[in-house]
């Protein structure tokens, strides 16, 4: 592993000690407020002090094109990768609204999308290439572009304010993108790792299953993280990965989304395990594998609504469950402040 | 049935028709934003309108307490529940935290707290009684005093603006409440009715347990939903039910927190069935015997975080998903308007 890769550490001793007595002196009775608790603790953990604090949180949508997508392994054109670009921008998206409703700053990153969009305050062209290629054929990526695609992620990361990433993607196809890499990652069956995406249906299902087993077979000797993404990746995923590395780096808080979040996160704890200490996911997807995989990386999502569409739609859904953590843990009275009993029955 | 009882009907195919057209043209998989989809569907019917409004949404929080709690069924003692009313009015409570989070207008009703409250801006004083009686020995209420308590849960509710209530409640001994209207309403065992509540050990598991027997024992003969509310339920589930039965009456969202709050439903829905259709359930509790509550009740809730703090806290997290799918069925752009091509793979 280079050292570019190296992490901060998000364990602390003292510190959780610390917070879960503060936790503990909060009016309530000690543990109930569940799942919030951990994730408070997580926070101050990430962030190296005792109350967290969020601060211009970033949605980022990371966008491209995918050479797998002519094989019609989705239920949508191409097209719509730029479309729905256009639709982000425009305000339109689930994404935009949800953005909107919660403060989230919002900006897309053009990884890789076959288009040439008109400059826009909120995107940023870091085209690696004009897609991916196709991974049935040949590698998705050359292993310069899989570096600079990575690297784009770190600079874009960078240049953004804040201390929170919420992470989103769009590219027809790449939920198949994401099956292979968790195939490849986790070993399992890659009929446990591929969904119908977009909502292919069984015909299709089939035909995405037997694409990506093709795909599988051609990249058969291929193992480790980085050729793995060069190989299986889209340029999405591998700038995602860049950013998700930086922004962990940085101490920020990062937000997964859905199955294509986490196999840019999976390869990045891949490359530096420690990673995980800084990631919040936010839910459970409906599409199949993604339960399974994040129970694979041993990480428990904040919610389960059945959501299937990227964007970030699920880290922006999230994202005032994590707002809640914080406030609580910094504003809730304790048992002698408020001058309430304590367990003396 | 009385009169007093009848509830508007939720349920209009035609309008159900027309918002779910409406939401499989929005840019997005049709199905894909899952569980915000059916819930923007209820959020329609429940307003008889095609783009539901949030207005002024009120978390009321019900108080009161219980002759039961003497018997050390609670890790706490009573005294706390005049001690949270205290803490919710200074704002140092885990509601007030989150109410001021989400810009819910937070009010406590004193159903039966056994303390004289100075006066409050949001504080309501309607007292039924000064607390419960012992269900071991007596009634919880006198037939008239549960009357009067629903009565004053449905003048509350007429006087609170807005079209969206969150149910809240404290009450130290209110999970034996619930548990015994529990038992009684779906007749299953008490053992799957009943959890450990503010956290009782298992010697106080076992007491509360054999203290909800014999006062189940004690009522054997009482199956009648308003005669099992008075005989076993507290004073601010009655309250609560009155409110319930007012809010649906007059088609607001009911947005239910855990298993105290479930208890109210579950009697209001005895009651008058059509009420669980204006009830949005906010969260499965980490109360052993909420989540076959719900199962029984045949409802999704949406959030499962472990919580068991009650005081509308779950109510209050899950509102920002029940903005969203009000934000997402009112903003998005649809395929049409946006220029996404739709399925022509």
């Amino acid at each position: 592993m280079s050292a570019e890769f190296e992490m901060p550490v998000f364990e602390d001793a003292a510190l959780a000690a610390a917070v879960q007595q503060r936790i503990d002196r909060q009016t309530k009775p000690a543990g109930s407020l569940g799942r919030l608790e951990s994730l408070a603790l997580q926070l101050a953990l990430i962030q190296q002090r005792e109350r967290p604090r969020l601060d211009a949180p970033q949605l980022v949508v990371f966008a491209a094109d995918h050479g797998i997508a002519a094989r019609g392994v989705s239920a949508y054109p191409s097209e719509v990768t730029a479309q729905m670009v256009l639709n982000f921008l425009a305000g339109g998206a689930a994404v935009s609204v949800l953005a909107r409703q919660h403060g989230l700053a919002l900006t897309v990153v053009d990884c890789g999308v076959r288009h040439a969009f008109a400059s826009h305050p909120q995107l940023i062209v870091r085209k690696t290439a004009q897609g991916s290629a196709d991974v049935v054929t040949q590698a998705a990526m050359t292993a310069a572009q899989c570096e600079a695609a990575i690297s784009h992620g770190r600079e874009v990361l960078r240049a953004l304010p804040g201390n929170a990433l919420l992470l989103g993607e769009m590219g027809i196809g790449n939920t198949s993108i994401a099956a292979m890499l968790m195939q490849r990652l986790t070993g399992l069956p890659l009929a446990q790792c591929t969904g119908r995406g977009t909502g292919v249906d069984d015909a299709g299902l089939a035909r995405k299953l037997s694409v990506l087993q093709a795909a599988l077979e051609r990249h058969a000797d291929v193992h480790e993280p980085l050729a793995v993404l060069a190989m299986l990746g889209g340029l999405e995923v591998a700038t995602m990965v860049g950013a998700v590395l930086e922004a962990a780096a940085e101490r920020r808080v990062i937000v997964v989304d859905g199955f294509i979040s986490s196999a840019a996160v999976a390869v990045a704890a891949q490359l530096a395990p420690r990673v995980l200490g800084a990631c919040v996911f936010s839910h459970c997807s409906a599409e199949s594998g993604h339960a399974l995989w994040l129970k694979h990386l041993g990480v428990q999502p904040l919610l389960d609504l059945g959501l299937r569409l990227g964007e970030g739609s699920g880290a922006a859904l999230a994202w005032p469950l994590i707002v809640s953590a914080v406030c609580l843990l910094d504003e809730m009275a304790s048992f002698e402040s408020a001058g309430v009993s304590d367990r003396s029955a």
